[in-house]
């Protein structure tokens, strides 16, 4: 991401932000100063760069998080905190939730994490890294009721975006036209509590929010058993997995997935095989192993994992290989919708500014928005394939 | 690795080396000060604490060259240089190669690059990391016929330790018994020249030397075609593949393996899923996707490829976590066999010094030598696996 150079021009009041975080106020200053808590940017009259965002976790303030001030007071956006994973489902829920009777599962949708709140009168968005995302905001302050942050200006809607006009992980598997906002969590602008999920589920319906699936409860005996029908049963329709959660929401959630959405992940991300980081592939294939033993697998169903997890690797990597081979750059192909024009050259700057090499088709009108494609290259593919084409050595 | 707390008290003549090597004093005393450059350990008397390794390249020195004093002046040891790795052979060969009309080609195999030579009239074994390695330096004096060092004390003998009593890469794949050290480069101890490929090959064979196979010269233009079918005769044998050479040897080496030596890696890599590198994985995988691209396969071709790939990933994974799931550690077998039972000591504490975790069996008479089973335990692995097993998250 580009650095800004401009954070001394921001008004911080450090020694009041330094007391609201509980930080000595020369800590504050030192993170400011090596950009680990930097501005945001853009917004009317550049308004965003009064929301600090947290690069990195410090003391116990997630990274992600965003620091404002409201109305002479301060307040903390907490970054959405990471969920863990079960490798072994049925010793991780007994392990983990030995302290309940029954767990809610909930599904783990696959698209991109976003938290939205009121700042200032207006709904702004933000990405898990603290970033007010343009393309989330528009698309947020369409599809959110505004009674909602009118009624509850401290609290922070968590969801998952998620649909074909999804610029990072685009889906046709939800059935979505376009670009929808599931509510996942709600939670407090400030101390960051979520709300209990039976309470958040029916708050959230009250507005009319779409939502994530709820699949039901379980006693912590019938848990696996029941997880692994539905995480079959997702797998098969493409799905991603799912989430368990405490209903009281006091022990932390985990999130188990399927096989198939983790093959569906190494099938794009090989297609992009050097822009990749090396945990990407790796962490993808030790879940692999372990859903395999938890699951019995015979020698024929082992066989067929094997071979699924073989294609999902090899035949996207080579497809693109040919593809540069043959002189056609690869990239990777997504949309957004938007209604207003704006949106889309705020989004252009926003990902130039996080160093994104990405081509802007034409906007072209469908209804009263507007669809624009995206090519983002992949650059250091790209460039390793030519390379390697030429004759060069790896 | 253990750092030593002793080099203090090691003489260098700081600012003679510093002459010798083409470097300022206060460089080379800021290296040793930060162990870059440090003393090895072990030998009579501690011997070869006179011996300093690098750690890393420095300027043009390679990462384990070795630097010592010989009768007043100063030699070193080069590190052996990496060879780089043609991704698609054809365009390697030709961009890599043409300044020359023929290419000559050896065989590469499997196990660990020790060079040898002569250390005030001692044959020492040195690892690629330029340690002295006491097994590789029992068996080197063992195998290696000790005229050749008096006739040419300046000379380092680059070969391949190989066989099944290997501790590092166990092959049963060359027919050899125990182990052997295959010569495939002499190079001179100070500017690190090595000798014209049928020079060296006339040289060891004239002190009974084992040698890598020399599988022919070819013109470059047919040198593509030759090698594939070298390389996919060697597969079918479980051989690695080969180093493709300037028979002068003024342009660098280039190697190219084969798929099955590569399925080879990943199956005992995998087994051990969680201590090995996330490039191991990595880097085999996209040799797997070029090598498909280059052969231009036939779907069913692929397929098998893609079976493979999948196999040797997942079947040594799920065959360690059952293991480790049904209370048995895994743990990687080698074994070493040995003349001097006194080398099994000392090769215990070279393991120890690195930080090897292992095990060693009681050593068994065969013949004359002493056969000595080594567990060397891979606790990343067993630790993770068993966390995972007790229901912990990853």
């Amino acid at each position: 991401m580009n650095a800004e150079n401009d954070t001394a021009d921001i008004e911080l009041d450090i020694d009041g932000a330094a007391e609201y975080l509980n930080l000595p106020s020369s800590k504050l200053k030192g993170l400011l100063d090596r950009r680990i808590i930097s501005p945001n940017w853009g917004g009317i009259d550049n308004e965003y760069r009064r929301l600090f965002r947290f690069d990195k976790s410090v003391s116990n303030i997630e990274q992600g998080s965003v620091l404002y001030k409201k109305d002479r007071s301060f307040k903390l956006i907490r970054g959405f905190p990471k969920i863990q994973r079960a490798m072994l489902l049925g010793p991780a829920l007994k392990n983990h939730f030995s302290d309940i009777n029954t767990v809610a599962v909930e599904e783990k949708m696959n698209g991109y994490n976003v938290r939205v709140t009121d700042i200032g009168g207006n709904i702004v968005a933000f990405t898990r890294g603290g970033l007010v995302c343009p393309y989330s905001t528009e698309r947020a302050r369409y599809l959110l009721d505004r009674d909602f942050f009118k009624d509850y200006p401290d609290l922070v809607l968590c969801g998952e975006m998620a649909g074909p006009d999804n610029p990072y992980v685009p889906k046709d598997v939800y059935g979505i036209d376009s670009l929808d906002f599931f509510v996942f969590d709600i939670r407090d602008n400030g101390h960051g509590m979520p709300y209990m999920l039976h309470e958040r589920r029916k708050l959230a319906q009250e507005y009319g929010f779409s939502q994530v699936k709820f699949f039901g409860e379980f006693s912590l005996s019938d848990a696996a058993d029941e997880i692994t029908k539905i995480v079959r049963e997702l797998g098969k329709v493409q799905h991603e997995g799912v989430v368990i959660k405490d209903p009281k929401m006091i022990i932390s959630p985990i999130k188990y997935t399927c096989s198939q959405s983790n093959c569906a992940d190494l099938r794009h991300a090989l297609k992009f095989y050097n822009d990749i980081g090396r945990d990407y592939l790796f962490s993808r294939v030790v879940r692999e192993g372990f859903q395999s033993v938890e699951w019995n697998e015979s020698e024929a169903e082992l066989q067929k994992r094997c071979l699924q997890l073989g294609e999902s690797i090899l035949r996207p990597m080579t497809e693109s290989i040919k593809q540069v081979r043959d002189g056609t750059r690869i990239a990777d192909n997504v949309q957004i919708r938007v209604k207003d024009p704006n949106t889309i050259y705020l989004y252009k700057e926003y990902l130039k500014r996080l160093g994104v090499d990405a081509v802007f088709g034409e906007p072209e009108p469908i209804g009263n928005e507007y669809l624009v494609k995206i090519k983002k290259q992949n650059q250091s593919t790209n460039d390793k394939t030519e390379s390697m084409c030429k004759g060069e050595l790896w």
